[in-house]
């Protein structure tokens, strides 16, 4: 398969489309591409594209000729995480990706070790692993707030898959079972962080309208797992072309 | 909560059990546990007991003296995967036993990078895992072997949860569900390398008595998500308490 770019900007037959040093770094010299060869690109709304690689002087460009795929949608469903080390953060946002979340949110908890986030680095892996699997879209990367912003800010229908560790509540299957009627709706999955929310914060969880809590089986899953786990289960029962 | 150790030795109530090298540089160096300081361990067959650090001259052993949870059951369910780069696969192990994987088998295909598999390295990501989430067993690792060698040594009545890219398939949750009655049954989820398996490995699968194929949806998973999104999967539609 041809090589695949993410390129952010409107695509008409023949628009030569300039490339950013890291794209012209990895054709021209990791994957050494001559000018004229075939690559594929999109940008996040009409689909994938048919291009040519070409050299023009010290610039590399994307010359896009001809729609191959139409835009594909993803289902209306993000995640809500406690972001833990660098490296599980990174794999978080390329899995997560990969499994077709929406938007990746940030939050701060009181159990949350990371005191910034880097978004950019955060979009970066997502736009790695949209190129690499297929993904017609990036997902959003919303800016880190608290746990309470974040959920106060979500679009008021939002339906909270809660994962929570206590194990009072049903798990995965079921919970999402009893609410079929709100599979059309936009979903949010909420992981804590490793040691969990504190109790006020799960309080606060259940308190709003449309918390659906959930837990995932008898095993403490790691905070990465269990936001993997709980996506794509999400995916698997709510979504007739799963995952 | 006490650290957690896998002491693969049977307990009494005060046998003292020598500790590796490992455990003990963690416990007395990395932790700066005291002597008598408590801890927790599991043999993957009697349950979690408490017991003690305990430092003798230069050894250090664990001191058991009462059951605290009893041995937890896994499903009967294991994951056979062609090993992509070193980090994935230690990542790959880890989410697996995470996510109560009973067996992980590497597998050599056509398209496998890997000439070799370090089993010690997917025992000791398992252990780590295992004792990190609370699981009361280890999974058992199977000397890498070529696909089909490995699938012809499965127990005869294993069900083979082919995940298949070529998108032929129905999804999992459908493939699942066509396959109730046989949920009780020991299964194997089998995902291909990166590049995916040749079309005369798949056609080996496919011709197995008990291979139930199945897709993961619009996306091209990696060859890591695919595996921990069908075991993820498996396990949610499957098992009654879920994950």
């Amino acid at each position: 398969m041809n090589p695949r770019l993410h390129i952010p900007l409107p695509f008409t037959d023949g628009a030569a489309l300039p490339l950013t040093e890291g794209q012209q770094h990895h054709l021209a010299v990791v994957l050494r591409l001559k000018d004229g060869a075939p690559v594929r690109v999109f940008n996040g709304q009409e689909g994938e594209w048919d291009a040519r690689f070409s050299l023009q002087g010290k610039k590399a460009f994307a010359v896009v000729h001809r729609q191959r795929m139409e835009q594909a949608p993803v289902a209306d469903v993000g995640l809500l995480f406690a972001p833990v080390k660098k490296g599980p953060v990174d794999f978080l946002a390329q899995k997560a990706t990969e499994l077709g979340a929406a938007w990746l949110q940030p939050v701060r908890t009181r159990r949350t070790i990371a005191a910034r986030v880097n978004e950019m680095r955060l979009l970066a892996n997502a736009v790695e692993a949209a190129e690499q699997t297929g993904r017609m879209d990036i997902p959003r990367i919303l800016p880190f707030a608290s746990l309470e912003t974040a959920v106060l800010a979500l679009r008021p229908s939002t339906r909270l898959l809660f994962c929570d560790e206590s194990r009072q509540a049903p798990p995965l299957k079921q919970a999402l079972l009893a609410r079929q009627a709100d599979w059309g709706l936009p979903w949010a999955v909420v992981v804590g962080p490793e040691g969990g929310f504190t109790p006020e914060e799960a309080a606060f969880l259940k308190d709003m309208p449309h918390c659906v809590p959930c837990h995932l089986g008898p095993r403490l899953l790691r905070a990465d797992t269990a936001a993997l786990a709980a996506l794509a289960g999400w995916q698997m029962m709510t979504q007739a072309d799963a995952l």
